[in-house]
């Protein structure tokens, strides 16, 4: 246990944590500590909350109002709050055209079955500072009048529902098979920048981006253990190998806590299809794994920090995340939990376009994968095309942005408690029921449905409307102590992961059909390695290496070794935004996987590096961490840069 | 610029960037640099892609190779790829049950208008290895024959598609008013601990997680601006305001790169809505504003970096995110964008429940609303009730995870080169079309459709299917010089940005009807400045005080001074995962909003934070970094550890 006063030097020594930042401004007049440069505001702040000075006078001023329009409030709600000033005058004040608005509070007022609102102002308690009720933010009327206040408890279980609710439902639509030639669609992708804008700092000058902005060091040594020959990892409770092939890095025999958790989690193809108003934009359409995902190649303090473990296809790193894993407190105590992920990485070059492939793990269990995009886009010049806004933002004088979906596909084998498995649906659905203790009305509510996918003709799934529906590999043949099924569950961590837009495309046929839905559950093969053929691109629709429609043949799913497919994506219209790079900051895509009801608790508690802070009554912080030691010594901030740059050739 | 030679001695310090971590190797036998600790791996990676090395002997070997199979193959591809093991052979060997399964790899041939796969192995070459055309993993057939090979050129056109394709459309459900008394839904939240799990580490020894983590230091100082008195907050062209309200930390008169983009961007109010068998589960819901948002507090070096800037409310910090903005490599050059964000949070602590609140800038322009929420949850302990597993998860001997819904409400008003501004939507949809170059067939390609929400009556709003359509707030009047109208997109940047599942909740009623759709469009007034009273929970449907469905009557909102109000959320059924406390890390739920066709060009390249590496025939790289120094100098360590604690009260 430290205590506070142990804490002293550090805490001084920490509000002064800068090096170089001489304008840096430890402790402000207000309550701000830490570092920040100093600055003045053009104008005040108009916005800001009342203050609790503020809400003391109003509680005074209150207190010794006393006329009619008062007299009935009985008590008031002391946490008076700001009526934002009206955006006319606001933004007159703002552009420094006008008198700052007159600042007003809103306070509630509660009486004999009733509540009222008032507007209190102007701002400070002054002379003409009055308190009036406020209509005009409430339907014009600033009082709520309690009907059925008297008969509040008798009243208390009589609801009427008029309607029927209706379920959510899916509807997949199933892909069809259309017979038709089509042109073979391995296409190059030229990797130079078609466009006058450059990948270079333009000259602005945005203020003090000149220094350093804050770095990620590595104080005590890398926490991971990795086999370079071998490619085995282990980090925290979980182990895997890291494999290379034409899809880029692939991760095998993943285990956490001992056990089996994930046999095969790698990308299997990853396709590009635009669409324009002219036959090249319309066959300008990727296939990119055939193309080639394996130029692999890193800059180090870019695409991974510095200290970083670099092989010649990825990277292995730790990394904090900006928020912690889990944090609570009740008034008596303060409990936080660090987030750091352990990230395997890789950079598949393709022409144009970066792909980032990361594989995130997490002290909580879960597994995040994530795909990134970055590099020039592939416009059109044929801006003055019929309907060239059909297909496309006109971003430059010569260039339409042309529309185009990427679905990259992933397979995921998962085996929870051995091989015999099944996909468990639970779905949130809207629910009305007369209930035993409802006095014979209808609750409008919700529940969950629970159901398993047992057959591969239910194997082809789109995520649910509002995500209503979550999925889940589990072990029925294992149920833990309470009954549940043990297992991981699989959901989109990010906004976008898509599926292809185009229905039986005439580009590609039925060399994608693993794009037409958002997940697949199938029985697993040996027979069945991939999704799509990593380097035939087929020819004709009779004759494609793999067709992924031929793996649906109506067998049983139901605890047997079954494994998912899922895709990640975006629809990507590209603009202005796009120009001279599109950036992954707006183009990405992940899934995670992550333990339910596969433990007792969440795998987090089991981290040393988490913080309890208790008090007494004067003041004495007890802070436990568990064993782990304050940093202490030294750092030679030249360990902070790039250990070396890659050579282009 | 630097050369190779001038960062020798970088590279050698950057390569043994440790300070404690002894075992640490800078550099194995195989091709990894960088820290790790050295492992060995219980079993041979059997999952490793072809090394050049096997691909160089495949070639050897096939080059001499002349049995009848092979004949026919003109040329070969020389990137052969893994054929993974069996799996059963695989899982076998990794129990230390069995030989190690033989290595195969897989090589395509191509010959007179064919393409035929074929394994090669076992490997490494020998006498036994053998090249055997591949059938299993190829639905039977190893061969693709190019059907209509020799009239390629003339077939190309002849496509044909014999359905129509529909298109995807939207069915948003209108919420309908129920005309029934309901209960006073302010509860109070418990903040201690109802179960038996401690927010504790549980004693687990993972391996190497007493040593620190990476951690995120400030070298060089703060790099934003801020007025503690006025909260008023600027970095790289982003100024705004920060207000605390009700309903917690808010941002008002956002400008970026000269222009007010955002007038306001403020939570309003969040919804917990609970279901279960019983009369009190279900009852057991909250509006957690009209609870009370402002219990801020934080906890230094967990809740936010050590370095971060303390306000009473809120910390502000800059933080690297793990990945580059954005990157490209293109054979003569490596380009890569760093990728630092800018954020103001704020926890804001109600009962059990911990909300975390991150506003997030980036140098693209995009500014990113972040809900995290953690805590303990609440559970029921009628694990016996009839229909009990309808409502949640059986997690403890005697507890039910009670099943719930967050939804949580913002108001977004965006002002777009001024205040009036229209919602405009782009939407992928499946396209069929004969164009005038497809010889008279139909192509099924996809278009995007370009619409405009022009009153309110179409202002409620559900995320498309699919992510099919995007949103964005532009000015029609101000068309750029392409003709397109500039704007910010505002989409879902998590996999959970969810509506309420509950249909005109007979526990909520008309208090909630903000949190029907995952988005509305309105004609900002003055008269409508809040969407859910914050202080007033309402008493009845006839007279609560702010009802969101009577501000949509019917206006026009084109180019007029609209405003948005988009909901965060999260269904949530605890199981095991959640004890004993919910982690942040699996719920979380985000919205960006983003520059569309705003400026010429993407925002980041404004930034010095970028590098740009050439090389010539030597192999000397020049790197050039636009101004920015490399770090230097040391870096005492106690800096990197929190400041303070919170003391509890």
């Amino acid at each position: 246990m430290w205590t506070l006063a142990s804490l002293t030097a550090l805490a001084i020594s920490g509000a002064s944590a800068t090096v170089a930042g001489s304008q840096n401004v430890p402790r402000a007049a207000s309550d701000a500590r830490g570092p920040y440069i100093a600055s003045t505001a053009p104008y005040e702040n108009i916005f800001a909350g009342i203050s609790n000075s503020e809400a003391s006078d109003i509680e005074d001023f209150l207190e010794r109002q006393n006329s009619s329009s008062l007299r009935d409030v009985q008590y008031w709600d002391y946490r008076p709050w700001l009526l934002p000033p009206n955006k006319t005058e606001a933004t007159t004040y703002l552009a420094g055209n006008g008198p700052k608005p007159p600042r007003y509070a809103r306070v509630m007022g509660y009486g004999d079955c009733f509540e009222r609102e008032y507007m209190v102002g102007p701002l400070p308690i002054g002379n003409s500072t009055k308190a009036t009720p406020l209509a005009y933010v409430n339907n014009g009327n600033p009082t709520v009048v309690y009907e059925g206040c008297e008969e509040e408890n008798e009243d208390l279980m009589r609801r009427v529902a008029k309607r029927a609710v209706n379920r959510r439902s899916q509807t997949p639509a199933e892909a069809r098979k259309m017979k038709t030639k089509r042109r073979r669609s391995i296409q190059r992708r030229d990797p130079t920048n078609p466009y006058d804008e450059e990948m270079e700092w333009n000259g602005d000058e945005l203020p003090h981006d000149d220094k350093s902005p804050p770095v990620t060091i590595l104080p005590d040594g890398a926490r991971y253990e990795f086999d370079p020959d071998q490619n085995y990892v282990s980090w925290m409770g979980f182990s895997f190998y890291v494999a290379t092939g034409p899809a880029g890095i692939s991760l095998h025999d993943v285990h956490f806590r001992g056990e089996r958790v994930v046999y095969e989690l790698a990308m299997q193809e990853a396709l590009a299809h635009y669409a324009g108003p002219d036959e090249s934009q319309t066959y300008a359409s990727y296939l990119d794994v055939t193309i080639d995902f394996m130029n692999f190649n890193l800059i180090p303090g870019y695409d991974c920090p510095s200290y970083a473990t670099y092989t010649d296809a990825f990277c292995l790193f730790e990394f904090p995340k900006d928020y912690p894993m889990s944090r609570h407190y009740d008034w008596s105590s303060f409990h936080a939990t660090k987030n750091i992920a352990f990230m395997v990485r890789s950079i598949s070059t393709i022409g144009n376009y970066d792909y980032q492939t990361t594989y995130e793990f997490y002290y909580d269990g879960s597994i995040q994968v994530l795909v990134r995009a970055s590099g020039y886009i592939q416009g059109s010049s044929n801006v003055n095309a019929t309907n060239a806004w059909d297909y496309g933002f006109h971003i430059r004088k010569d260039l339409s942005g042309s529309m185009h979906d990427h679905v990259l596909n992933f397979k995921a084998d998962l085996d929870i408690l051995g091989t015999n498995n099944t996909l468990f649906k639970s779905e949130f659905v809207p629910h009305s029921q007369v209930y035993p203790w409802s006095g014979g009305e209808v609750v409008n509510t919700m529940k969950v449905e629970r159901s398993f996918v047992t057959n591969e003709d239910q194997g082809k799934i789109n995520w649910a409307p509002n995500a209503a529906a979550a999925y889940s590999v589990v072990n029925k043949d294992k149920p833990n102590c309470n009954g549940e099924f043990p297992g991981f569950r699989i959901y989109p961590s990010t906004g976008s992961t898509t599926h292809l837009t185009v229905q039986n495309s005439t580009v590609f046929g039925n060399l994608v059909n693993w794009a037409t839905h958002h997940m697949y559950a199938l029985r697993r093969k040996d027979s069945e390695p991939v999704s799509a053929h990593p380097r035939s691109s087929g020819w004709s629709d009779q004759a494609i290496a793999v067709d992924f429609n031929d793996f649906f043949d109506g067998e049983s799913i139901e605890q047997e070794d079954i494994v998912l497919y899922f895709n990640l994506g975006m629809h990507h219209m590209p603009d202005t935004y796009d120009l001279p790079v599109t950036v992954f900051q707006g183009a990405q895509s992940g899934i995670t996987l992550r333990p339910q009801n596969y433990k007792r608790s969440d795998s987090a508690i089991s981290t040393r590096q988490q913080i309890h802070i208790t008090g007494d009554e004067d003041g004495v912080a007890n802070v436990e961490t568990y064993g782990v030691e304050p940093l202490a010594g030294s750092y030679d901030l030249e360990d902070a840069n790039p250990p070396w740059y890659p050579a282009p050739y």
